[in-house]
């Protein structure tokens, strides 16, 4: 046995993550572009003040604020009500999503979704000990659903990972896919709507949030980091039946949310409007990117994210490192020959269309 | 099936956690009674602000500058040095610990404590499907090294979980202890020796981080919830070979501690001596608290720890509800008859004191 004696199914494993690189053009991260007003970084201070006053306590481990504050922002977004009791938060969507395979999946379960897609999700499958299995997305990345149930009724996965708009490809599912893949999986599983970009869908595209009245068996989840502009709050969560949090409480590690994050978060919760206030240029910004890529002759996927893939080409990688050489930092990642830029400011993009010219011209 | 389909294992278990009451004295989850000065507050404000000005963009995914703060501060507290390599952090100390079975417990892999213990514990086992082996601590909740010893060698653990001081007994354990199961673990496990309470150990009893350098299997962890008077805060850590470290890398969320959680406690560490300033006055009445106790005849636990285990009762739930109603909250764990109670302000422990005689004459 060697030292340290790690698992051996995680020896030499890579760490997860882009790499972290001080050039002048980031956009590899989906991150927004934008950071808050003056007024808001105060307000958050103040609030961050109120909470550090008891800092010596506990926070509040049912987070009774900040599910409220968050069920009526969605409520917002839908028609109906979303109520405090349908909702649960964490650090980062990607801890919500853990919770969500320790408490639905596990060893001798099975998770499911269509590739490509999010590189993590096999990820919190293999810190679960849960089985990972991975259909296939069309040429065009959409989902075909005869095939998407052929294979949920096959597999009878215990969680389904459906993102919408899926990540790195942008690409929107029709509600007729949650409405199917829900129905497939019946009360012997979970399906999850990752709407970690959800704000930024085209108009027309609904929100799975929609369908929860539809199906108990239905979660969406959504994330500060990206519309809200609040990466470096690490604050995502979940709409789902109310059977569905409690189930979630028993594997969450008590008062994983600080005082100081829920204190953050609630603050940053009351200039939703301010910090949204960008999702409209940013979209614009992204079909005007899609519409350029195509003009110059690449190849881009229809996107209702704050992000665009292109291609192809032959060594990606050279592409990649080309336009990091000119500052510009985008993701590498998605299918062989593809690419994914994030949608940045105005000059961040020409920037990026500048550098992507010199390169491969 | 029922609805939802948590894994079958779950299935009615009640979320860990105290009540979380609102009574005059909360002597119940060994919280330090004393909040942090205007001054602090305001730095850590000041701090909240600064992070919250690129709140848009994810935090350092490497936490260099926390990892940095924090093996200065452990450096203070030992002859030797630790550098920032040997320093990890993330959510509270639980969430260290959930890292720690992910890479090194996991499916056919077993972690060992001695009970009575801390009755996170075996959830962290649970969590991680790791198997769990409780020994048995003496009467006086001490270990006998001959037994641990023995035992580690029959069941050769990947994991050994060693409180110092324990909770809830409050016991530290001697240097010889942590030399003896380091050796006989070897280099397939690691020891990891819980100083959650650390800083509140009597003169005389040294941190185990002082035997870092003669056993690369050895972790101590550490938080900033108790004698650093920061619950609220959620930040846990620890200090082990640099391999640990990196080891744990690879199961740890990407950017799991949010930009404003590293800048407060950043500011919080620089406000070390300030927070720390009331750990000899805690330890001052943490002593006069167990002399108290076995002058009106209750046998009282000796403690390296802010709380104290007293008993013992016929009907602990009576007295633990007894001092409810009159406003004290305390906490109903550890082995039966007993009760433990966190040191809190010198009126909070008159109050318990007052409470506790009506209660039981």
């Amino acid at each position: 046995m060697t030292f340290p004696p790690l698992r051996p199914e995680l020896a030499g494993i890579e760490p997860y993550g882009a790499p972290q690189l001080d050039v002048p053009v980031q956009l590899n991260v989906n991150e927004n572009p934008y950071g808050p007003s003056e007024e808001c970084v105060a307000d958050i201070a103040a609030s961050a003040a109120e909470a550090a006053r008891t800092l010596n306590r506990y926070p509040d481990r049912e987070l009774v604020a900040l599910r409220a504050a968050l069920a009526s922002y969605l409520s917002g977004d839908v028609a109906g009500e979303i109520a405090p009791e349908q909702v649960w938060a964490a650090n980062g969507s990607n801890e919500v999503m853990l919770q969500l395979l320790q408490a639905f999946g596990g060893p001798g379960r099975t998770a499911l979704s269509f590739a490509p897609t999010y590189s993590m999700y096999p990820e919190y499958a293999r810190d679960t000990m849960t089985a990972w299995v991975a259909g296939r997305r069309e040429d065009d990345f959409s989902l075909d659903l005869d095939r998407a149930r052929a294979l949920v009724e096959d597999v009878r996965p215990h969680v389904v990972l459906l993102p919408s708009p899926n990540n790195p490809t942008g690409t929107a599912l029709p509600p007729s896919a949650v409405d199917e893949l829900c129905g497939a999986v019946g009360d012997s599983g979970i399906v999850v709507v990752d709407e970690a970009y959800g704000e930024f869908r085209r108009t027309g595209v609904p929100s799975a949030l929609e369908q929860l009245p539809a199906h108990r068996n239905l979660v969406v989840t959504r994330t500060m980091s990206k519309a809200f502009a609040a990466a470096g709050l690490r604050l995502g969560y979940l709409a789902a039946d109310p059977a569905i949090c409690d189930a979630i409480r028993v594997v969450r590690l008590p008062y994983h949310l600080s005082a100081v994050t829920q204190a953050t978060a609630l603050a940053a919760l009351r200039h939703a409007a301010e910090l949204l206030g960008k999702v409209d240029e940013l979209r614009a910004e992204r079909d005007r990117t899609v519409d350029w890529l195509r003009d110059q002759g690449f190849e881009a996927a229809d996107s209702d994210a704050n992000f665009v893939l292109f291609g192809r080409f032959e060594d990606r990688h050279a592409v990649w490192k080309g336009l990091l050489d000119r500052g510009v930092l985008i993701r590498e990642t998605g299918p062989d020959g593809w690419l994914r830029v994030s949608i940045g400011t105005g000059d961040e993009m020409i920037a990026f269309q500048k550098a992507l010219m010199e390169v491969t011209t």
